[in-house]
């Protein structure tokens, strides 16, 4: 049938189950936003910028397994990039769309609006380069082989792709097949690493498996515990990847953060004699500043396309055929390994006095439910929530790898739109809700319900724990954060402050009671305190930094 | 003497005119943030995000002549590219300064949070390079030739740099002569386009000179005027470059924007037979979509490091050389042109009727007093403030080529911190402040008065009259953007709300009253409405679309 190619490009993505495009409007892409518009199975969410859309197209994709969002030409794809580097880094699959100037402005090389003014086009398509992992300048006779071929890429290696439409080629009709055309998989016959791999695994007396984001990123949860079920693993997970593994497994030992981790885990996992770190790197932020203790010697890798077994390595397999290729592995380890020491159910001891951040985080950890999503900023808010202990079935978002901050609040957008009816909670501060704030607005014109913690400690504590505790340059000006939503025009939003244990405590409750509506939770708390893992971490990345 | 490596880049900023120092804290800059805290002439201005920063020192490059910015690694750096773009296109001498993880960490190539986690460390400079003029990464060998290598560029250029600065490199001390190195000029001897100039100046019987953008980024506002009164040309501005030209000059005919000029200088230009554009470039913005009559061999282009007048090219003179060697030209033209239409001074009526934008800019028109700074935002703004006729010594600053929105809000912040002393006019309306609007908090804390205007009129005007008039995706969230102080912390902060002429005359009475004072104005006007040039220049966009 015919069909306009802005048309086609978003039945595509709309076939991968995208219901939502993020974006901001301008002139090179208005008229297929029509398209968005008038599309029965999309809605078209406008951010307050392109930087918030990216970020919310990301919380979109890690629920969704996919995302889309459009920008303009230069000003707007540009302002979207750390976004896409982010996605690109955490491995999460984004579809980043241009409008851009028609084919003929362009052939004319004219000094045309949000280019450089030099006559040159292709400059901002070069910069997405380093950061997608495939990108496709549409013609009329590429369209229909190049835009699934983008999408696919997107999903196979769970990272952005840029798309740069010119707004003229965007409405050229074109005659799209009723067939789908089956995607070719190509077979992966190697077996040497399972060979390798099931003798350390027979022969090991200590062995961990430590699973990290790519499990997230490609969804392989269900297999992920299904593995551990067959080798009767005990499985460590980095914050980098909180969520990959169900807390409530008996085989779960905990958070493994190197140096900084539980005394019994870090004793059991820096001592291994087979350390598997599957789907999961080990970086700076999830070690605590590379202090792992095993060697390196220890570790068989099981990455997407990075296989790594002793001498063996094999970098063509994607990590479903690995986990896929596991279900061979013989083996059942019937060692013993620490426990997870998991919360008890008593309650916890609230009063008037000042609240802290450990009291923060423990009724934090009785606030959370099975299914929840749980949006942790990067910060003392996620150096407090990565060690808690998720109920099954919660989804756990934060950025450790990539880190900017700002990202979770306009994530939040995305991850609540993905799923309206799961309930999300964002732990967000103050330092860092100041870079994103204006998408409260987007939130509140969707209607959707998240609920917001901000704490307000009057600044960069993340920042004060590396260097320069009381320099000015980590002090940031001082909001009423409780205002926001009525600034943002819908002050019938409810709004809290509070300051002691008790009070967020009493809070907790009123929220639990009210779930049809979004909450704003204005937390204070001491500008020097923080989670105990925050303050540790920050000392190794000062140490890292000389 | 000794210095440490980022105590010398500070200092070499500092010799160059720069005071204050914009940007965003990062674990990768913290420990030389300490030598900007610590400097007896220098002032860190911490911004609420990254895009922000880009856009202030832009701002204070505009007045100052050139600026400085830190970012971190990655995600800080990556998140201000926008806006540094946009220095590159309107030639706005930035220095952007990135810290990096240590040279261990790099050569380790390590996992370490802000990278793109697989051990590459040169993918954010890469993409540097397409929108910088010279770019480099510090070593403890090359600091004392590169950083003045890069300042030079920028201000030889009047476009942005790139500074890559590892956190270890930065802390390392070197050995700085007292004495410095006297920058080489080089001689440029060419004169046959001088020759050709002068006799088409000689023979022209109806001669334009037309100023831009360049006149501004290279401080030749004096210059130009001193030409004008030795060639006796008749000068027609660009909006992209508006004050390059005193218009209270007698030799000034007004703007020049294409097929929508005024009908009395359109038709003088259109059939002139000598255009001489004069650091200035035919953008569609500037031009209504090329829509200029006069034909490209009427057209002598004078622009930096690009002469071209018939077949005689020159590519190395510098603007300030062309000027210069311009001074030897034997020619005045006698003739006649049209005479700018000047404001009268009488008053404008004022009434209770709803506000139109004929009306508000006929009161702006009369609120804007000799040597203001009067920044207007790409939208309504830009369109209606362009057509002003200036007072003498007015700064006019848009930005018409890049065409960000959300620019001028933070670009604001760095005019009026470049000098307290002018008084700062901002024109905005809601759907551009919306996307940076958190730097009101950065110029409430740094106590600067700034008088800032919000056009509420629910959306994307601009938008509106190229495509899609009353489409969702130009439709914005409702805020109360009086209210705006107050949720940054400063309830005093005088604001009004006006939605007819007589309020608004009103207003801007009050404002004159009280200078020591930033005061916010959110101005009710209706969706529909926008300036004459606006509406004129949108239909030329939406065919240049198609």
């Amino acid at each position: 049938m015919k069909k306009k190619i802005s048309q086609f490009i978003f039945d595509e993505i709309e076939r991968h189950g995208v219901d939502t495009i993020f974006g901001v409007p301008g002139d090179f892409n208005l008229a297929f936003l029509d398209d968005i518009v008038a599309h029965p199975k999309l809605e078209w969410v406008g951010n307050t910028n392109e930087l918030n859309a990216a970020y919310a197209a990301d919380g979109y994709a890690r629920l969704k397994g996919l995302s889309a969002m459009v920008t303009t030409f230069g000003v707007g794809e540009l302002s979207a990039v750390n976004g896409i580097a982010g996605s690109y880094a955490e491995r999460v699959p984004v579809i980043a769309i241009t409008g851009g100037p028609t084919t003929v402005v362009e052939k004319a090389g004219k000094y045309v609006h949000h280019s450089l003014g030099e006559g040159v086009f292709d400059v901002y398509q070069k910069m997405y380069q380093h950061i997608t992992v495939a990108q496709t300048y549409v013609t009329p006779e590429n369209a229909l082989t190049e835009i699934p071929r983008v999408i696919q890429a997107a999903l196979d290696e769970k990272r952005p792709v840029h798309i740069h439409l010119p707004i003229d080629t965007a409405m050229v009709e074109i005659d799209v097949p009723d067939t789908e055309q089956p995607s070719k998989e190509e077979e992966i016959t190697a077996t040497e690493w399972l060979t390798v791999l099931e003798h350390k695994l027979q022969q090991a007396k200590q062995p961990t498996l430590i699973v990290g984001h790519e499990i997230n990123s490609f969804r392989l949860q269900h297999e992920v515990k299904a593995l551990v079920d067959q080798l009767g693993l005990p499985v460590a997970q980095l914050s980098l990847g909180k969520s990959a593994f169900d807390e409530t497994h008996p085989n779960y030992m905990g958070i493994y953060d190197g140096s900084i981790a539980h005394p019994e885990i870090k004793d059991y996992v820096d001592h291994s004699d087979l350390v598997i770190t599957l789907g999961a790197k080990l970086t700076d932020s999830a070690t605590a500043g590379f202090s792992y203790q095993f060697a390196d010697e220890q570790i068989v890798t099981l990455n997407h396309k990075n296989i790594q077994v002793d001498e063996v390595t094999v970098e063509s397999m994607a990590l479903p055929e690995i986990m896929s290729q596991m279900s061979k592995l013989n083996s059942h380890f019937d060692g013993e390994w620490p426990q997870c020491e998991r919360p008890s159910n008593s309650e916890v001891v609230v009063d008037d006095a000042p609240l802290t951040q450990q009291h923060y985080f423990e009724l934090m950890q009785q606030f959370i439910k099975p299914n929840d999503v749980l949006i942790a900023e990067q910060g003392t808010s996620f150096f407090g929530a990565y060690d808690l202990v998720l109920p099954q079935g919660v989804t756990f978002i934060g950025q450790p790898l990539w880190g900017s901050i700002g990202y979770t609040f306009p994530a939040t957008l995305g991850t609540q739109l993905a799923d309206r009816h799961r309930r999300n909670i964002l732990l967000i501060g103050d330092g860092s809700l100041q870079l994103t704030v204006q998408d409260m607005a987007t939130m509140l014109r969707q209607n959707i319900h998240p609920i917001i913690f901000i704490i307000n400690n009057d600044g960069y504590t993340v920042e004060r724990k590396i260097h320069g505790e009381n320099e000015p340059y980590n002090d940031i000006s001082k909001w009423d954060y409780h205002l926001l939503p009525t600034v943002f025009g819908h002050k019938e939003t409810p709004t809290y402050q509070v300051s002691t244990s008790k009070a967020l405590k009493e809070v907790m409750d009123k929220v639990n009671d009210q779930p049809q509506s979004m909450h704003v939770i204005e937390v204070f708390m001491d500008k020097h305190d923080a989670p105990e893992k925050l303050t540790n971490i920050a000392k190794a990345f000062a140490t890292q930094n000389k």
